[in-house]
């Protein structure tokens, strides 16, 4: 099956329309007619080469979201129809600890990533800047009535991403919450910690964005760029959602945290960090990294902003704006994740 | 009240026998006889001078068991004649919420050091290596039955400091626990680990203690100074406890996590550490640091080593030891710690 896409045709060059070959519909396969698909800062960098050498042309996007439009044999989980997402992973080995766990982001064989990776049928897989996508049917999720099918494509990686961490350490009524960074990621983590209960504070450069950091949710926002931040919040958070992936001064942030506190990334510097031990050891600190979320825990994530009307905020644009878009996102200017739509990739 | 010590005259010189003032018992005082003093790797850098100015001449110890000779009008939990503890700290403000919450150690007014801080009513501390120590009844343990009393005294520090962590972490059975270093510390790590049910690896630099290790409860143990052991035992542990207060590779250790799993620090190197934040969210792993434990935790851990008959291994020495004690313990020449009998002070 050829369908339109649009490729990096190599590390650096700007994406253009191309036609790519889907593979056959296989008994656990589900075929995606692709309605939205979202774009990821890691889309950028992945496309870039900055991670690392790739299999060009490349289509980037794993936060897709459209209609189930054929099924293989063997599948009973989705139907024709329905409205379903993808996320950042397509496969994983489903035998190792990890995957039994649920843990399939971390499967001890590699989980698929969505784009750039070899399937398991050794296939080069291509993500969702596309019209259609064949996925294993395990790691094709449905997206519950309740949210705009737009606003729920970056659900599929901004928001299990966020999701998973603040549940994990207990984001929920009477514990402070912090969140580093307002963009794609952190406008998530405002939403979902507001929604669990959590007392929520921005921590952002500057106070830009502030009426739209307590709009989306916060109930406090501080500039980190005013040194006097770090004094006044001492001892503050019981846990700190990192969204920022560039090198911040761990030892401040830590300093944040009250007794049992957690800091947590959930992306990375390429660079390693430096730390002082001590800023653990004086209050029991710990400092921690996630990567997105399991399946089981991506479908709660999707059901749970179902069931509190949550979406992201989304600029739709059309796919000859998609360059426009990356260089928008690289000069933090989009609010707060641009999303395609793929009626107009053909 | 004058009292038998021994005291540092000034950093870096050897401790000698000196006469010391304690205060009158308090009504919320008591006044123990000291019978042991465990030497603890701390002592020698405090004494030194390695962590900041010290108020000489300085009496180190924290490690205290002895016999209560007399009690103050208001103290009801200890009576004359009980055998008792001190550890690390001596007093606390009571009232801020990390002292609400049990967790006296990191008193956000500062914890009071059982040697070298300012009580709260305005006297310098002086140590356990003495034949006297005056404390708030508060901060005084009950040494329960079925421990040898100078095999209890290391657990005052070496005891806490590893017992905490295992408690938090969820050492038991079914888990796997990795102790980094077989010292005062890592020795009574392996004991406290093997006795809560987990199963106890040790990563020593050599092999050279390894029956002794085994001796100790370890199901395992390991040379880290061989490469193998980071790639054979890689993703292996829920729990790594770091007793070395020397720089690690701090990636390579988080590498033998599985996921979900800590690595806690209960000590720190002066200097700063360098993690690449990859080794934690490859795995969502977490680095964390502790210190001691809350008063309340401390008698728990006394009561939990009586049951299971859990001591220190000591190396009982007269006072005129000390200084000879003290450049052993530098030369990691002690199985597992020295223990001053305080009758030879006088």
């Amino acid at each position: 099956m050829r369908v339109h896409a649009y490729a990096a045709p190599a590390a650096a060059e700007p994406l253009a329309p191309t036609i790519i070959e889907r593979r056959d519909v296989g008994p656990n396969d589900v075929l995606i007619e692709v309605e939205y698909a979202g774009i990821c800062h890691s889309d950028i960098h992945t496309v870039n080469g900055d991670w690392g050498p790739q299999p060009y042309p490349l289509v980037p996007g794993h936060e897709i979201v459209g209609i189930v439009t054929e099924v293989g044999a063997a599948v009973t989980r989705h139907q024709v129809g329905d409205r379903v997402g993808v996320g950042c992973m397509v496969n994983a080995c489903g035998e190792c600890a990890n995957c039994r766990n649920g843990d399939e982001q971390y499967c001890l064989d590699g989980m698929v990533p969505t784009y750039g990776g070899v399937d398991r049928d050794g296939t080069v897989t291509q993500g969702g800047y596309s019209t259609h996508v064949v996925v294993d049917a395990g790691f094709v999720l449905s997206v519950p009535e309740g949210i705009d099918p737009a606003a729920a494509a970056p659900l599929l990686c901004a928001g299990i991403t966020t999701y998973s961490p603040l549940r994990r350490w207990g984001a929920g009524p009477g514990k402070k919450v912090a969140v580093v960074g307002l963009g794609g990621l952190g406008h998530m983590a405002v939403k979902i910690a507001h929604a669990m209960g959590a007392e929520v504070t921005v921590l952002s450069q500057s106070l830009k964005k502030q009426e739209d950091g307590l709009r989306l949710g916060a109930d406090h926002y501080h500039a980190t760029g005013d040194p006097d931040t770090f004094e006044r919040l001492a001892g503050r958070f019981d846990l700190i959602v990192n969204t920022v992936s560039a090198r911040i001064d761990l030892d401040a942030y830590l300093g944040l945290l009250a007794v049992d506190g957690t800091l947590v990334n959930v992306g990375a510097p390429a660079e390693p960090l430096s730390l002082n031990v001590f800023s653990l050891i004086g209050a029991r600190r710990s400092y921690a990294g996630s990567m997105i979320g399991g399946i089981a825990e991506t479908q709660e994530m999707l059901n749970f902003c179902a069931e509190h009307r949550i979406g992201a905020d989304v600029e739709l644009i059309s796919a000859d704006q998609i360059n426009e878009a990356y260089r928008r996102v690289l000069a933090s200017d989009v609010r707060y994740r641009f999303v395609i739509d793929t009626a107009t990739l053909g």
